[in-house]
């Protein structure tokens, strides 16, 4: 059967569209998508081309393809109109009910969703990725002090790709801190943690989901092994009931997820707005 | 002067929400807002206590607030609706136009965006943020093999952050080789790179910018100070240009902007959607 095609079409690149476009095609069940991204389509010689490839793709399956746009000029956005498809545009959607609640002309310009327009935003971001690689996993001399969070778990519970997103995409400081077999034998806190309890995140995953994620690092290692990993998971589960810290199972999030849950947890500020 | 509020409202993590309302709130210039996320409204009752929220932040500024929301229950949606606000709802705007597109109706569910629905997206997340982690800055043994993409270019130029992003954001392994003073001497190709050549992305950036950037890591050294700067830039490029990368110039672009120009210049598919 030949899917229908979508396509993602941007004078940027396209994030917003993609973004958007996918929250609302998972609202439909078992509809199958060909998807395509052309980012950067900024002039009406570029849009052309983006309604000959768009209309290619609908004879050839022989259905009317979704376009996902974010356009804000209107001559470009009214040739990609001419194509052959459902064009869902968002700028057009509600530019124009902002502009009456603003009682103020949009600019009509590209490039301001993400570009530098905020070097300052650009900055954070880049600070905290790299304060996050500097805190990983306990590498290197620790700065809990200058975190906005840490977070806490037993390795691979996915503490380093959620500290990497939390910089990345919201540019906060998330240090963290792998639970090794000692911390988890004793019935304190770590020493390290300790003075940062009000910035401490525990992270927990389901032993199956765990166990399965080890036996790929390391197959059939003790390490991966089923006793080994729900007796780490319980010890840790015990210590963020002991000390109070607030945690999450991680095992059916996302990592987008996660970082809403840590950031609304710890009633977190975001340091960038995308 | 009092600042508006702007709302992100929605069942999920509201990166939809955020996402969209940051592309349209750049569109208008000079306008101030005081903007707060509220994820995981799920319930008629968590939307009550949302309206209020919204209510009082209208009466203390004196300006109507403007919400962005993404809600797929109706009746949460009905709720949210009576705040003294203007309420722009993705979701509501669009799921009609599609179910009439595809001649089916919307699932209405929450929690599917970035749901755990796709466990094999989540994994090739994760998974592509090992590899770029396994294959930053020439640290350890280099997979360029299995690599998507490998970015090229000199220290601070950008290229871990970018990797980061695209394994992250698409699920792309993106490896990154930093060219050292040897690679920028010689007339060749460094070794390592030689097999790989389609796979190599050049970053570069204007001097004064890296120098900057050098400067905040390491105050007055020779790494930061401007004829080492312009030297190894010049010879990054005269390298690129000799070896036909392509390559992109940073320096005015976002972390977004540079991973959608190398996905669209590399013709690499996203191996995630959000």
């Amino acid at each position: 059967m030949s899917k229908r095609s979508v396509f993602f079409v941007s004078d940027q690149t396209g994030v917003t569209a993609e973004t958007l476009g996918h929250s609302l095609l998972t609202q439909f069940d078992g509809a199958q998508y060909q998807s395509l991204s052309l980012p950067f389509v900024a002039t009406v010689a570029q849009a052309a081309e983006v309604v000959q490839r768009i209309d290619e793709a609908g004879r050839e399956s022989g259905l009317r393809p979704i376009v996902f746009a974010t356009l804000v000029d209107d001559q470009v956005r009214a040739v990609l109109r001419q194509a052959n498809a459902l064009c869902l545009d968002f700028f057009a959607a509600f530019l124009g009910p902002l502009e009456a609640e603003l009682a103020m002309p949009s600019a009509h310009a590209s490039g301001r969703a993400h570009g530098m327009s905020n070097l300052v935003s650009y900055a954070a971001r880049i600070n905290a990725t790299n304060f996050a690689l500097a805190n990983d996993d306990g590498a290197g001399p620790r700065d809990y002090a200058s975190a906005d969070v840490v977070l806490v778990g037993v390795s691979r519970s996915g503490k380093t790709p959620t500290c990497l997103y939390l910089a990345l995409q919201y540019g906060v400081l998330a240090a963290n801190y792998p639970l090794t077999d000692d911390d988890l034998e004793s019935d304190e806190l770590p020493a390290a943690l300790a003075p940062y309890r009000s910035k401490l995140f525990g992270l927990t995953i389901r032993p199956d989901r765990l166990q399965q994620i080890r036996h790929e690092r390391r197959p059939n290692s003790r390490y991966a092994s089923l006793p080994q990993v729900q007796s780490e998971l319980r010890a840790a589960l015990t210590l963020f009931g002991r000390a109070a810290i607030p945690h999450l199972d991680t095992t059916e999030c996302s990592i987008e997820e996660i970082a809403s849950r840590i950031l609304d947890g710890q009633h977190l500020e975001r340091r960038v707005r995308l």
